[in-house]
């Protein structure tokens, strides 16, 4: 325990809110150096200057607590820029998410989380709910703007855009297991936006 | 033990090429009715009246057996039809991975399998070398098909479209883990051949 979380202590308990934060931003440093087996609830209290009482209280396993870090971690380095252009926003926001995959450590522990995630239903739950399907909102915000700004088509799905994007980049990570860069980003979001086909319908 | 297979067994050893099919055959059949837990190197050589020590041999784990069995399994029922019509035999195949994913058996133990592959190296590099990355193979032949017969741009990238149309489906599988059916298989083709922008470039 540091001196100023000892001294804090000393002074009585900390407000929900901080302790909350504290403990997502151990977490989630946790979750990014040393992998999701590290997530414990020990190391976590320990590092947030927490007790462990509060984390069983908060959550129902640290792999439910490593999910919840997660989204706050990404939240910081994955936002939807809006420029009014909507090709180039969505090939920023993607090198964006392969960078923060490949480049800030991310790969590993989102492959561990979604794999424990198959064969755990309340991991499953968490990450659903604490990550994908709030990301997955997001980006549908961002495309509704360039649905109503004319740049996109209005019976285009939106939904199957987020999975022709991101779902590609984690079909190329936990299926194919193949390698890729920042320069898959514009070539997805042309293919999307343009299609594969020679002519019309 | 069977009779046949004790009887076979009196007549001395079967040809090699036979007993891997039939082990091939157990362990999908087991795969796909108890998951891949059930899947052990014990129930298999029972059920596929082979030894122990030939699948020792063979397979370097009960994971990396399950894998070769998926694909084993799966080829029956995913083949790539060539009408002619690349989009309706996209439609054609896409409809028969959701139905084999659905209503077949197959969701839970590929979630299984791809959930333990990302912790597990090995069984990862049997995911990719037995299963994936040849089943993306048959997929692009199908494409390059199209591409020479001018129903896709020259220029399309055709692994691109494997991650828009089998990609989006193992996204909403794993990653989001929303319900899906049939009825996703056209939708994500038309979106994927004709695009979602209002404008072409």
């Amino acid at each position: 325990m540091s001196e100023e979380t000892a001294q804090r202590r000393g002074r009585g308990r900390r407000p929900a809110a901080e302790v909350r934060a504290a403990v997502l931003a151990a977490a989630g440093r946790i979750l990014l150096e040393d992998g999701m087996q590290a997530v414990t609830f020990d190391r976590v209290a320990m590092e947030a200057g927490s007790s462990k009482t509060t984390l069983y209280k908060w959550w129902s396993s640290p792999g439910v607590l490593a999910a919840e870090a997660y989204f706050a971690q990404s939240r910081r380095v994955l936002e939807f820029p809006d420029t009014g252009d909507v090709r180039a926003d969505l090939i920023t926001q993607l090198k964006a998410f392969v960078r923060w995959l490949k480049e800030e450590g991310a790969e590993k522990p989102v492959s561990e989380l979604l794999g424990a995630a198959q064969l755990d239903a309340s991991l499953a739950r968490a990450w659903s709910e604490s990550y994908a399907l709030p990301r997955r909102e997001l980006a549908r915000e961002r495309l509704r703007v360039a649905v109503r700004q004319g740049q996109l088509r209005e019976d285009a799905d939106l939904d199957i855009i987020v999975d022709q994007l991101w779902g590609a980049c984690y079909h190329r990570l936990l299926v194919l297991r193949v390698p890729f860069d920042e320069s898959l980003a514009e070539r997805l979001v042309d293919q999307a936006l343009y299609g594969s086909a020679k002519h019309g319908r």
